[in-house]
């Protein structure tokens, strides 16, 4: 098993001079897959552990990653480019590109700050979900699925009962799934595993009975607000709208602690199945 | 007063040959302005609006933009740079990078679609605000604002009464503004102007009793899942979250058949002020 850590290593290339950009290789790993293609989430923290290393100034923590997915890598070597736009005060503002076999695959704008040690949010409004303890929950993948997840070896994914119904053909229909998540290494999340953590759940729209139709996404966006606690992780991931080929998904991550520490918003491209057709549910 | 396709207007340089990149010589219109920045809408249409120029497929419509924000330019005439990255069967992906006075000022990853006439979304969880009538609204600013806001001139934003106390000192605490929002020239909304229409309220912040600091966006990903019906649009902005000296904003948009159309989510800078403590709501 490969380790967090390990899979999203980067090795600087030399650079010439003192330059805004800086190449990094790294080797994706197929431990960090799902059917045959890299975690989006997985994909993220790379690029922003290639970022964070890319600046100079002391904006350690990514807190903002926009990235657009425009072909999936094979496992294997790949180059990430980072060029360093504006280091402010507050803030650095980056650009990461993955390619791999000479062809661009992720683009990502990448925000990097400094966050700070317990530092208690100042109003949060996005209500927790109540969750079973972890060990009244149900490990995914569960009933095995119609494609390898290796990624599931890698990342626990405790599904709450209430919302693991998919996996047996009885999704709730209400577009949630809800989960504790871990890394199976054992390591405590930071902000480069919660840029993990808010893509790595099914799509939710499995609990909608969407489940044969491959969802990729196009476009993800993730925030960081805290430095979580260590322990497991809150995850839940929800379907605001599916409408016109596209799916808008937003997925909310707490820490041990409770606190809000990690959105993703994502779109996803979604081929509806004849047949299902649930009404809009407002 | 310069309409919205005026004031977001390009103009392709012509190019040497067949080439995956563009650029468009564009101005920056001062009435599109908040306290002498151009507002970020405002810019994120400008940009979709070269992608869609730019791209030779047949995907006339942003579907999502997300932008990062360096440094905002000043009034006047400023250079777009498009990269067509990919042109797929279904969607478009292009780079544009707004550069103005000689620096680099928004970069922004657009993805570009077809999206259908009257199309109804196959499902949609969002609940959209009950508004009073048009008429029964607060035209923002309402009080003279500290600073100008001339965009409220070519954008009319009635507020909810309800969400509107901010401008009376009397914030509601929800951290929620709820408003009608049309263009003053008339124009009926399309998903060029729905990406102006989730970044054009005030910051929800103001909701929460900050009013007088400024909430500089640094992150905004827009989504347009649907083409509006003509007619005034409903938008409701809302805080997520407060902390660690930023804001998590989300922003969605219906149209006047009550169709969810459009969603921003921002991440924006805050200097919370002395005294101003309002605890965590949930």
């Amino acid at each position: 098993m490969t380790g967090f850590d390990q899979a999203t290593a980067v090795r600087r290339r030399p650079a010439a001079a003192a330059s805004a950009t800086a190449a990094y290789d790294v080797d994706l790993d197929p431990a960090w897959q799902i059917a045959g293609k890299p975690n989006g989430g997985y994909l993220l923290a790379l690029l922003a552990r290639a970022a964070v290393d890319a600046a100079t100034a002391d904006h350690p923590h990514p807190v903002a990653v926009a990235a657009q997915f425009v072909a999936a890598p094979a496992a294997g070597p790949a180059v990430v480019d980072v060029e360093v736009v504006r280091e402010g005060r507050s803030v650095s503002q980056v650009r990461a590109v993955l390619t791999a076999s000479g062809q661009r695959r992720v683009e990502a704008l990448v925000t990097l700050g400094r966050l700070t040690p317990a530092a208690e949010p100042w109003w949060q409004d996005v209500p927790m979900p109540e969750l079973p303890a972890l060990s009244e929950c149900v490990r995914a993948p569960g009933p095995t699925p119609p494609f390898p997840v290796p990624l599931l070896d890698v990342v626990e994914e405790w599904l709450d009962p209430a919302s693991a119904g998919f996996g047996v053909g009885r999704p709730s229909g209400a577009g949630e799934l809800r989960a504790w998540v871990r890394l199976a290494d054992g390591r405590d999340p930071d902000p480069l595993s919660l840029l993990l953590a808010v893509d790595c759940l099914p799509p939710a729209t499995f609990d909608l009975g969407v489940v044969g139709s491959w969802v990729p996404t196009l476009q993800l966006t993730a925030y960081v607000h805290g430095l979580p606690a260590p322990g497991p992780l809150r995850v839940r991931q929800r379907i605001r709208s599916v409408g016109a080929g596209q799916v808008d998904e937003v997925c909310d991550v707490w820490d041990d602690a409770g606190r809000l520490v990690a959105t993703g918003h994502q779109l996803a491209a979604i081929r509806l199945p004849e047949g299902v057709r649930p009404a809009p549910r407002r």
